[in-house]
């Protein structure tokens, strides 16, 4: 025992942010790539991962690492993590539960004296919800090479303000973001937490379960451009008023992924709409809004987006609309790694019996790293399945085990010596 | 002639407003009550008035007041005068015409000489869009009694700030706003002109045109309350997305105007929306939407909005989302003054020819003050009739063959002798 660390209490880690980036407006919390509340939760990890003694790091992309290599821990390290930005409005656990249990599992690690035969590290990645950038798992996809640095560096935010810029405001270099070959070397494979999204565990009574795949998932902007004008004076033959456009994108959307074949678990959404000028007495001159599509394989994707967006250009043409399409992202479909997963269930308590194994249609740091190291994820029991919204929770007996089963792993998998 | 007043040219007056507002987001102008670029047009009123020699007050509505009262002049006042505040990016027109040909008039009568029998007031009206608390025609309403001070002092914007603590921080006492029975007895008339919206006068070929009735309109907010959750992870069967209403409801105000009678000319519109908590990755937990509904009578627009708000919420039902609506104005449908309108007719330069006189589908402070005093409006012909938007415009001509129109009008109206 090292009774120098003092053990996390996931509970009490995640009380200790409730304060942080609470959103007055929208309820739940709003912490986005480095604005004030992003860097109060880094500022959190910087001071809990080095109250473990932990070597606390941040990469070109603004991505944390917190390592702990104790003499006798050598080769590709042990990876977990998640990431502590939030959709706007977004829940307390997504992904905050991730790194508050990692942290916690390696404090219990170092609490019970055990000795890693590989380093261990716990990663923050930096804008995994893309809510400000509008490109999720941004810095992961950094660190893997999976995206161009001059698109990145060429991205605003909603205020107009560019992605160099805020960088720079943080003190980065965005010349020297991309792709961190060194980094990815140093995982030997990667296990990520995450609270369940979707409601698969209550219903089969277990508070943990195991990843096997992510739907693949992408995000279209469509900006459709009209005629402002006067909304009482302007004949309705005479409009060109791109919020009927924007209905029927809406309409669409659901009804096309409702009519997709049930296997290829197709959905789509629209969830953010900006109006332009958005006057309650003008007809809009521009809607901007994004589509978020998502089914089981890449081509089912396509497919479902193809029909969809038929259907407003075909409505932009009716009202003299123009339709304009731009691919913000797309994430291919991922298996996470079986062998891990085996292991990782390999390693977990008995008590917890036969962890179910699930697939998800959120995506994750996990996701994007598969295509690079072994990757595996470990969901913690979601009562009615809620995400990306305030009313998003966990049970704390839920979390408890959740740290449980994630220890547990970690200290099997850093048992195994490093090649 | 009075060689110590200089004419007021109305294309270099509205020249010099252009900066004043200008909306680098939306495009246009963005002139909202109270705020910095109002308060710039505001104080552009007071020293453009203040050249002229008139008396400037503001009442405690925040309406403005310019008065030409030279000896000899008695009785209640001939009233001319429009608004300063715009829609959120509207056009450079609606209504800062109004206000600087009434201040080019009266400085042509001065320099002309001309004595008038009756004061001459310019009014510049607050919020008559509405655009910061929801009101259109908010400062004459209240000016003429016709809406409840209670009801007022409870309105908040988009930030959340309230009517009083805008109006104390603009030096006005919010306790003292209200009916205003001495200074609507000082107007014996009021006449408004303001550049066309729509386009009824192009295709006649005249420059101005004057106004027969308004549309009856009014503004509702839909309140569309679902359940926010994740747009991955969400079964499509699960979902109570408020988007999918809101969709609806697009969809069937367009359809429901079409489809009434054509005598009726209803128009619904939707050009205001807001999304909670709006990400992109995020089912919406609720939308507010706000509905423009307009139709020649009452009861036009009341049946029409009846079976809008029907169908959103047969939409709410099926898609398990509560709908609230509340009405945020009623204008009732206004008939001009006929003789009025006769009168100004009558002086116009006889190579105007037959003016045309044409119905309305845009609200008007005139519109308010109608059901107090005899009221009349000149239109400035608008070549394709865009407006609430920055494309909206008139021709240089039009413009100083409006201010000649209403000249001549002032100058008969004002010879009459006031009772």
């Amino acid at each position: 025992m090292d009774a120098t660390v003092t053990v996390i209490d996931p509970v009490a880690a995640l009380a200790e942010l409730a304060p942080i980036g609470a959103d007055p407006v929208r309820g739940g919390w709003s912490r986005h790539l480095l604005d004030d509340a992003d860097r109060d939760m880094r500022a959190w990890f910087v001071r809990t991962a080095g109250s473990l003694g932990l070597t606390v790091e941040t990469d070109a992309n603004a991505n944390q690492w917190a390592t702990w290599a104790p003499e006798g821990a050598t080769g590709p390290a042990v990876a977990t993590g998640s990431h502590l930005d939030s959709v706007p409005g977004g829940g307390p656990l997504d992904g905050p539960l991730g790194v508050v249990s990692a942290l916690a599992a390696v404090s219990r690690l170092i609490a019970e004296g055990h000795a890693p035969a590989r380093p261990l590290m716990v990663a923050n990645f930096a804008e995994e919800e893309g809510a400000r950038f509008g490109v999720p798992c941004l810095g992961s996809q950094l660190l893997a090479g999976d995206i161009g640095t001059e698109r990145v560096r060429r991205l605003t935010d909603a205020a107009g303000t560019g992605y160099p810029e805020v960088m720079m405001a943080a003190g980065y270099d965005p010349t020297t973001i991309g792709r961190d070959a060194a980094r990815v070397a140093e995982m030997a494979l990667y296990l990520e937490l995450h609270v369940e999204q979707g409601c698969q565990l209550a219903p089969l009574g277990h508070p943990v379960g195991l990843a096997t795949s992510i739907l693949a998932h992408g995000r279209w902007r469509l900006t459709l451009t009209g005629r402002g004008d006067h909304a009482g004076a302007t004949e309705l033959v005479s409009r060109h008023d791109p919020m009927l456009v924007a209905g029927e994108a809406i309409r669409s959307a659901r009804g096309h992924a409702l009519g997709s074949a049930p296997e290829t678990r197709s959905r789509a959404t629209v969830g953010k709409l900006h109006v332009v000028p958005g006057g309650s007495n003008a007809i809009a001159s521009e809607v901007r809004l994004w589509l978020d599509a998502r089914a089981e394989h890449d081509a089912d994707v396509r497919d479902l987006v193809a029909r969809i967006v038929s259907d407003v250009e075909a409505a932009g043409l009716a009202e003299g609309c123009t339709v304009t399409v731009e691919e913000e992202s797309f994430s291919t479909r991922v298996a996470f790694d079986q062998d891990l997963t085996d292991r990782v269930a390999a390693a977990l308590a008995p008590g917890l019996g036969d962890v179910p194994r699930i697939p998800t249609g959120a995506g994750h740091d996990a996701g994007v790293l598969a295509a690079h190291l072994p990757t595996a994820m470990i969901f913690v029991r979601n009562p009615d399945g809620v995400s990306h919204s305030p009313l998003e929770g966990a049970a704390e007996p839920d979390i408890r085990t959740g740290v449980d089963a994630l220890t547990d792993a970690l200290r099997a998998l850093t048992s195994e010596r490093g090649t």
